[in-house]
């Protein structure tokens, strides 16, 4: 065996050192990837994944550790990924949540990791899809995806979960017809946190109605909306019973096969984007490259030109 | 002359809709687009680009019109860009902030365009340095690029420019440590905006603290750190003239001869890119493309074997 022979085994076998190990290798775009994902791919297939997203202040951590909690007590093994793709203007604050997860430590039936990046092109939503792929790999039941919930990169990372879970706090009422469309696209379950505060119950209504008030038939799914008060631990069985509840009408319906293809699709384009960028940026460090970046910069030639010409080259 | 050549014509010549056009053919991704840039793209490259970000209620916009009414007043012509890449969660604050630039109603030398977009694969990065590069060729001197400024995408953005200015407020004072990395990679100019704050001078303090502690040489650009009064079109002269300083040094270091480059070829790789998405998903809708994402499916093939398949159809 070589050495990511013997990685991956070891992971596939439990060994919690070696799943962390493949997973920084994942984040460090490694050159025995692919050798490793054509050995833990086959091991694939069978994880549910949630993703959860919110506003900062919702209490998505909060209810991501309850919601471990419930599936524990289930029996099943889960896995955490905290994704934050931190602006230089909100800096890490998914990363120090985890410090609440340490309730967990010693439970190998859960697994946390964060992600987060700086300004890679489009690396951080690559590298958490096959990050989820490995967890899958690994035999985790459920892989719970929470995105800081505030840009065009969280949307993206979203779209590898099967289920998204959007959390939104009773202040958050005023804003709800500026995010509306924003939100009934993402959202499968609705869950109103911290409802022990005074506008829950409003907030609650709007969302019914605005579910209500979109076109639907037998085969839509009528989004739930839920109430939750994580830190009491207050309707989080009800939430886990609302997302099987979406896990099975994916599997009724056959959207199921259509996620599971689109996230593959996805994979292989991010797979050929990586490529072709190393490609590209190695094709402008030749003799012929340096001289269509003169032209380009010269003006002689446009950028549409030196994509033609570089793609033969 | 056929469609493209008239409307690429007409904006040269300095109508103001054929331009408006043509920038909303660059957000559709139209087809007649390498044509048209084809045309554009030779009388491009004398803008200086700026960009402007912040946190949320910096006071961004109101700086970035005191900006253009400052250049205007020096007869340059001046391009506004608001991006928004609005997640569910904020909504387009930066669209409504655009009612302001009412006062330069009127004036032919001032043009403003917000993008925004939701979820499209590195659509809006793409985008927005097209639309610069029209509006480059259009004529404009200075072509001000104001992103709402929270994530991954808007920093990929930020990329386009020659000359970022960061715009702080006192109150951002507490997370200043926080943000120091990100901070220091992006800046070239600090505003701290909203001067009259009681907090204004120590947090100019601990910025020209930070910038002074970073390694540099007689080739360092050492971020200049100003206060501002945006509403009052306070220390906006002296904010101008630091920026020229950028400028100025981005010439005599050949930085923006780097910088220019570094522009082109993602450029390049952005135009690839979009093709290979394009490519891709036509080709999973092949009978041999359908037969592909089912080994996917049924784990028979990984998807870096199926990223070395589908780039050989």
């Amino acid at each position: 065996m070589n050495r990511s022979e013997k990685l991956v085994h070891d992971m596939l076998a439990g060994h919690r050192l070696s799943l962390a190990r493949i997973i920084s290798k994942v984040e460090n775009r490694d050159s025995d990837l692919a050798a490793m994902m054509h050995l833990l791919y086959p091991h694939s297939g069978h994880a549910q994944v949630w993703g959860i997203t919110g506003p900062p202040g919702a209490g998505k951590s909060t209810l991501v550790d309850r919601l471990a909690a419930n599936l524990r007590a289930e029996g099943k093994r889960v896995a955490i990924v905290a994704v934050d793709p931190s602006s230089p203007f909100t800096g890490g604050a998914i990363l120090g949540d985890r410090i609440r997860m340490q309730q967990h430590s010693g439970d190998e039936g859960v697994f946390i990791r964060s992600l987060g990046t700086r300004g890679k092109h489009g690396g951080l939503s690559h590298a958490t899809k096959e990050v989820v792929l490995v967890l899958d790999a690994a035999g985790f039941d459920v892989v719970l995806v929470e995105t800081a919930g505030v840009g065009q990169t969280e949307l993206e990372i979203l779209k590898l979960a099967q289920t998204v879970i959007v959390v939104l706090v009773p202040e958050s009422g005023d804003s709800i017809q500026a995010m509306k469309a924003g939100l009934m696209e993402i959202a499968d379950v609705f869950a109103v946190n911290k409802s022990d505060r005074p506008e829950a119950d409003k907030m609650v209504r709007e969302l019914i109605n605005m579910v209500g008030l979109n076109d639907h038939d037998e085969h839509t799914w009528m989004i739930p909306v839920l109430k939750t008060e994580a830190v009491r631990n207050i309707g989080v069985t009800e939430l886990v019973a609302a997302i099987a509840g979406h896990q099975a009408h994916l599997t009724v319906t056959d959207k199921r096969k259509l996620k599971t293809a689109q996230f593959l699709k996805n994979e292989v384009l991010d797979i050929l984007t990586e490529r072709l960028n190393q490609t590209l940026m190695a094709a402008f460090e030749t003799k012929s490259g340096q001289e269509l970046l003169q032209q380009l910069v010269l003006r002689e030639t446009d950028p549409y030109q030196a994509a033609d010409l570089i793609s033969g080259m």
